[in-house]
């Protein structure tokens, strides 16, 4: 992998996303080497990408290069790849590019969909965990417009034009809320030729309530929100299988689509060569300490999304959410220096900030910790919040141009179809053609 | 195709470039039906493509939704296709989505790429001339350099970091400056494990001067320019080969590369189904009269760089540029307008409002027709021109704020390698593969 052996530890740390860089930053001219790994040369800001999938952003706005997030740092190397395996024993990984060996490692490889095991729904629906995942949304979404309007057969398009969205989480809502508003304010412009109106928007959920990790008063705002704008919301609702034509649901209820978004669920994304008994099962996540430690190591970490760390209030570990996640990778990064200068670590503790969701225009849902709001203020609060969080002045400035802009126009700008387009035959698909 | 049928005569446009949108905006609400078809769903502003190439500007930002342009406009439809052939005994074009009538024809399909016959350039070599492609070169370039930090092979790396441009002209000239100014300013701070020095950027002409389309003087600037940006100028010399290691040429002169940039020629994208004696051999243009009605047929137009009409200024057509096009667009508008109405139509002449070419921070070259002028001045005019020719308010405000971004920072952002990145064996490789 050709990094030079310094004099200083070498800590490794897999993935880029908010743990890893709140981690890298915290490591910066700390003596130690960082050598930090990620499958993209980017750190992507995945609470705006349902922004990118529904035209409203560019990719570039909500992603950062990492080489620039550690162009001053000494002894610090990034390489692009991804990581096959931990050999513990020797303490090195193997990753695509070759072999590297570690004093400390660090997992910070976040999580991916969980289609719990169904293959035929994994391999006809979309997820949106990644920039092309939710460049490929975008795209597949206008081009089942631009399908629909080569067509009179109304049963092709109704099915062209209905989407289904499985999972009533933050991710669903929002995109529920954004297709919604493009229906309104683009689709039905841009293709006068479609009766826009049959569009659905149906929004799939297992639990009684959208939105269940926030309050029932944020669930019930964002409920009504949705069903304004026309959103079909089906509640205590599963999803059994989905062919690339019909959904099936544990009830009478089927759905004739092109298009399933699946948020339904997500799952460590762990890598191999961890002790059976460091993994909780079915999530996927790696059981840590309170330091974050490995169960079962020393010199072995997890932070983020992967790690799932039993605390008194997060029995099942921590929410899969930006805010842990920093605070667990800033943590880190000082206790790892502690741990070097043989210094007592500090275990962590969440700092809840409170968690909040934007439902279209005007519109939004905020919890903070003693205090539930919904509406344009919390719609203020919500933009502002995401505005301040993303890395770099240019990014800021462009995402907020680009929200002005659309907000005065009533526009998304955002609809290139980059990939070919080739008009499909209308039986099945599977997103492997993507 | 799914056309209705109207009242009006139906007038069908193959292309949405500068020559089929300004024709598209003459058309509007005339009493004619247009179907408009293209590849793409976006207008995309072609002189600023070697930006998005090299991370100065994001692709949505030079792009812009067809569909957006003719929202307003009534009986006029868009549709997402390529065009395989025309069959003029029965009026008719046939497309990938199907067969459709008309009753006159515009073909303002562009130009393309012209390897001159040479499989194996086209093989192996990138050309520039649509998004998908300027974005394969930015994460080609970057994957370069990624590529470069894995191996202590010196003979590897130099190759991997060394750029060919084949094509002297504006399009290499200025990605020429851009890649100089991003080995300067981003690079060099970007890959501290690597010597960036060692980074060449070799531009390659085979006439006795660069942008031989402009004046002498603003030829001799312009190399002067690139010169103290570090390129390599090598005139007089002809490209024979490159098969994936190895450019060679006419001369002794041989590169060993991983990575070649083909601007070298142009060909007009002509569609099947003309007589020949309709083709200008070699360039593949399309023989038009100073209507633009294309040689042998009453009813089939050509206007833009697909359309070489033969006049006492320029007998080999006009240049390839936005400028004639645009202006060829607007007339056919109207004269389109003036056959239907058993009115005389009016003969084409070109209004040559100049040509400039920017070279890196701070630097172009202007032709007027009647002053030449080149340094910071040019540079400014060089910079307004293009801002105000970018369609959209969006647009026009995005690059600006990028562009302010740009200069004041060093920097460009836009380095964001969004394909999956593969370690390639260091052997040859194709554009396939891409």
């Amino acid at each position: 992998m050709n990094i030079p052996q310094s004099k200083n530890p070498r800590i490794v740390i897999i993935g880029g996303g908010f743990a890893g860089i709140a981690l890298a930053k915290q490591l910066k001219n700390k003596g130690v080497q960082v050598v930090l790994l990620d499958q993209h040369n980017y750190h992507n800001f995945q609470p705006l990408l349902y922004q990118v999938a529904t035209g409203g952003l560019e990719a570039g706005s909500i992603a950062y290069p990492i080489r620039k997030v550690i162009q001053e740092y000494d002894d610090f190397y990034f390489r692009l790849t991804s990581v096959q395996e931990i050999d513990t024993t020797n303490k090195k990984i193997i990753a695509e590019i070759g072999e590297l060996t570690y004093d400390y490692l660090v997992i910070a490889t976040g999580s991916k969909t969980n289609f719990f095991g169904n293959k035929e729904i994994k391999r006809h629906s979309m997820s949106m965990k990644t920039i092309p995942q939710a460049l490929n949304i975008r795209s597949f979404i206008l081009e089942n417009f631009e399908q629909a309007v080569l067509t009179t057969d109304v049963v092709e398009q109704n099915s062209l034009i209905n989407f289904v969205l499985v999972g009533g989480g933050p991710t669903g809502v929002e995109l529920a809320g954004a297709l919604a508003e493009m229906k309104k304010a683009i689709l039905q412009k841009d293709y006068p030729d479609l009766d826009i109106s049959r569009m659905q928007i149906n929004l799939i959920q297992s639990g009684d309530r959208i939105l269940n990790t926030m309050s029932e008063k944020s669930s019930a705002a964002a409920e009504q929100f949705l069903v304004d704008l026309g959103v079909k919301i089906w509640k205590n609702v599963r999803v059994t299988n989905y062919d690339g034509r019909t959904v099936t649901t544990n009830s009478d209820l089927v759905f004739d689509t092109a298009t399933v978004i699946w948020t339904a669920g997500v799952q460590g994304a762990v890598v191999a060569g961890l002790n059976a008994d460091a993994l909780v099962e079915r999530v996927e996540r790696i059981r840590v300490n309170a330091y974050n430690q490995v169960k079962g190591y020393e010199d072995i970490f997890a932070i983020g999304d992967i790690a799932s760390m039993d605390s008194l209030d997060f029995p099942d570990g921590h929410p899969m959410m930006a805010q842990p996640a920093m605070q667990q990778g800033t943590l880190l990064g000082k206790n790892i220096i502690r741990l070097i200068a043989n210094k007592q670590m500090e275990p962590f503790s969440y700092n809840d900030k409170g968690s909040m969701a934007t439902i279209g225009r005007n519109k939004a849902v905020v919890d903070l910790p003693n205090y539930h709001f919904s509406g344009v203020f919390a719609w203020f609060v919500w933009m502002f919040v995401h505005l301040f969080s993303l890395i770099g002045f240019k990014n800021k400035a462009v995402v907020f141009l680009n929200w002005v802009y659309n907000y005065i126009r009533f526009d998304r700008e955002g609809r290139l179809i980059i990939r070919p387009f080739k008009k499909r035959s209308f039986t099945t698909f599977t997103t492997d053609e993507i």
